[in-house]
């Protein structure tokens, strides 16, 4: 088998079918195809190659499936679960998207963009601002996931509870079919009951019932107007009473609302040194919101009348309101900075968990005193999506953590979590989905009907099972 | 056959099941079950039974399907597409979800509500908005549609473009499932990534799936301020512009954007006397639009400043803002008794179409022009939620049409109109679903490997083919 790694029949078929230039071959250029972003996956694909269409994609599909190869499609590679790193050494094709980066239509007045599925979120947004309309969809990740994989894993982001998760904001799909044939619906509608919605089978499954090469997503009045604040806030239970006062206040034009421990500053601040202390003082929690609106509303004031209102309430004990774009990139920058500032403590354990918001400030609380009550090598980290119930509770080794420890205690922390977790009736992969990595977790709580009905779903797309194999059900 | 209606074998194991409660005989009882509300179908139950719990209903199922008979769910009977009259006679029994109505749970805090299949919609939206919340589903049928059915047919209505559709609001379902085991995902999560989303399978599926016996939907802040105004435009392409600047100018407070033909407006009058000219003088075409928010925003001031847009840009010429939550109602009763009016013109036909945004104010006119090019006995009523590309596009039969005459016609106007539909890569059904009424137009219309794909979809779930046998898929 290794032998025929990036060489032998099914790579001449291959080459055949979509030319030369569509095969990957170059050892520099193989390496990023094969570990994952965190470097937490490794593995070495048998063949690599980047389609120029959805054809092209079919193309290689029919080949795979007529050698009984298995393949995968491979996006920009942000994911957390390690699903698109070729599984064992030579086994799989990675279909590589890239190269279906086109937006193919934006209509401002319909609301509508048709992009295909390689193209970068960023660049798509782009063009939909272009336009004067606005792609909700906003990510770390989005200078490079792009467009297919957000919908193969129903994307969520920091937008989520405004403007929904990606399977609300997708209208159409084209997809080609574990066994190459080409299924299209791409219309331009934002209401169709004409039979079983089937686009909805494609969105999170996470790219193992078919290989989305296009979509018509919908766009919404480019914001003409933004207010960002960074507020101290004392407690998660406050961070809370303050999120359902924005929610009633601000009506339908709050935008973002995330939550942050105080070790989520310093963490930021360590990946990016020249972002100062954010406020006067040092606080325990923090809260980013965001309003944003077009049009003739006066946010400015709506910002204003509800922080009094917070603030007169005990809810606020001190904040920042941008005054420019400049100043509120620079407050998003400790939410996205964080993340950097984790990968670069090494190796860790990220949870992407959700639970009711009732029981949201309660586990924020005990699932960070679990953590740090399994061994004082553990520091907790916390933070997230609070409004929609969706918060990363992670774990970070510190430093001196003995090797041999590390990952027992990395994992026994996932652990406590997750209970806390299941007994609120919550998700333990609110947006980040299974792939390889929450696959044993997943599988432990898998009610045997609903693994019936998912395994039902794998056999009817892909009875051969090549496609995403071992990805989500083992 | 005949003689087991409502008795034999199967009736008695039925009410064993059940409790003799459950059974409805009486001639008088039995009537609402044998034909819909437009009276454009008629069938004979095998029998009716009232479960009383998801428990009841999946006992009912069993009972059919050990015994090989089929069934069919029966909810609000509002639906327009012929889906819950029996077919035949004596052949299928119809399982009435009205005893299951309990709301179980309302969460004002994480904004959700789990309630039963059988809640009348209105007393679910009553039931949100005693917990200050809003339950946004809104359509002329409210008082009599249940939240089961409006799961099973993705129900739309007017305020899809600000809050989406059915689909769009649900978070967890409950189902009976057509071999009567009950499959449950009720958790009240905004954001669960966890393997394939089954619950997509049963929305929109018009019960042919599965049998919906609860649900967690979405809510929303109450809006505290409205204001509706119903405006005078000279053209669709005039209300099509003014619908483009209402969503910039209101961000996404927007909430209905109803467009009317003048026939509207005497329809509804006919229905109901006591509704006067709406404007000082009569209009072509009518704009019934609604802002709504709460909290701290100044949504009169943001009305009053559209409209002052509007007029100057010189699309509207004349309107009305309601001063009181009565004037309100009132302008929203010319869109709602228009229905009314139409059923008293007797039999007519009836569309739901969709069509991408761009090409909605052409369709508007040349579908009307079309229908009246047919014949002087047709008259063309044309009125919608154009904010969604959404119209319906009907024909009435003047007094006078030969009775001969009478249903060629209207069959030959629904062609026209399915043409420039076709056309314009539009849908035949935007919300009402296909059902009996639709079928054959939709299996006309229906890519081989869409058929292919759903025949397997039914297939999987429901291999005995007994759960709402005929409906959608012939």
């Amino acid at each position: 088998m290794a032998d025929e790694t990036h060489s032998g029949e099914l790579v001449t078929a291959l080459e055949a079918a979509l030319g030369a230039d569509a095969l990957v071959r170059d050892a520099a250029d193989l390496a990023r195809y094969e570990s994952d972003w965190h470097h937490d996956y490794h593995g070495v694909a048998r063949a690599v190659v980047r389609p120029r269409d959805a054809a092209g994609v079919a193309a290689a599909v029919r080949i795979c499936a007529a050698a009984g190869v298995p393949f995968v499609p491979f996006g920009g590679n942000t994911g957390l679960v390690g699903a698109t790193v070729p599984q064992g050494q030579g086994r799989e094709v990675l279909i590589d998207m890239a190269r279906l980066s086109r937006v193919r239509h934006v209509d401002p007045v319909g609301f509508t963009m048709e992009v295909e599925a390689g193209c970068v979120l960023e660049a798509a947004k782009a063009a939909a601002e272009a336009a004067d309309c606005f792609f909700p969809l906003s990510l770390g990740a989005q200078g490079s996931c792009q467009i297919g994989g957000n919908i193969a894993t129903n994307a969520g982001g920091v937008n989520v509870l405004r403007w929904g998760m990606m399977r609300d904001l997708v209208l159409g799909l084209e997809v080609v079919l574990p066994d190459g044939r080409l299924w299209r619906d791409l219309k331009r509608l934002r209401k169709d009951n004409t039979g079983y919605d089937l686009k909805q089978l494609f969105i999170g499954a996470e790219g193992t019932l078919g290989i989305v090469t296009a979509a018509v997503v919908k766009l919404f009045p480019r914001p003409e107007q933004v207010e960002t604040a960074l507020l101290a806030v004392a407690s998660p239970a406050d961070a809370m009473a303050l999120y359902g006062l924005a929610r009633r206040q601000c009506s339908d034009l709050l935008s973002a609302f995330e939550l942050m421990t105080r070790v989520c500053i310093d963490l930021a601040r360590e990946a990016s040194p020249a972002l100062g202390e954010p406020l006067d003082s040092p606080a325990s929690h923090y809260v980013l919101l965001e309003l944003s609106a077009s049009g003739g509303v006066d946010l400015a004031a709506l910002m204003e009348t509800f922080l009094a209102v917070a603030m007169e309430r005990g809810l606020v004990s001190d904040g920042v309101i941008a005054q420019s774009r400049q100043q509120a990139a620079t407050l998003w920058a400790y939410r996205e900075q964080l993340v950097e500032g984790q990968a670069r403590r090494g190796h860790h354990m990220r949870s992407d968990i959700s639970v009711p918001l009732t029981d949201l400030a309660r586990i924020f609380d005990e699932g960070q005193r679990a953590i740090a009550a399994l061994s004082p090598h553990l520091e907790p980290v916390a933070y997230g999506h609070v409004g929609d119930g969706n918060i990363h509770l992670n774990a970070l080794a510190r430093a001196g953590t003995p090797a041999a420890d590390r990952d027992r205690l990395l994992a026994a922390a996932e652990t406590v979590l997750f209970d806390l977790v299941d007994a609120a009736d919550g998700s333990i992969s609110a947006e980040h989905g299974i792939g390889l990595s929450k696959r044993a977790a997943f599988a432990q709580r898998l009610p045997p009907l609903d693994a019936e009905l998912m395994r039902g779903l794998k056999a009817l797309l892909d009875p051969a099972g090549l496609l995403g194999q071992g990805r989500i059900l083992p």
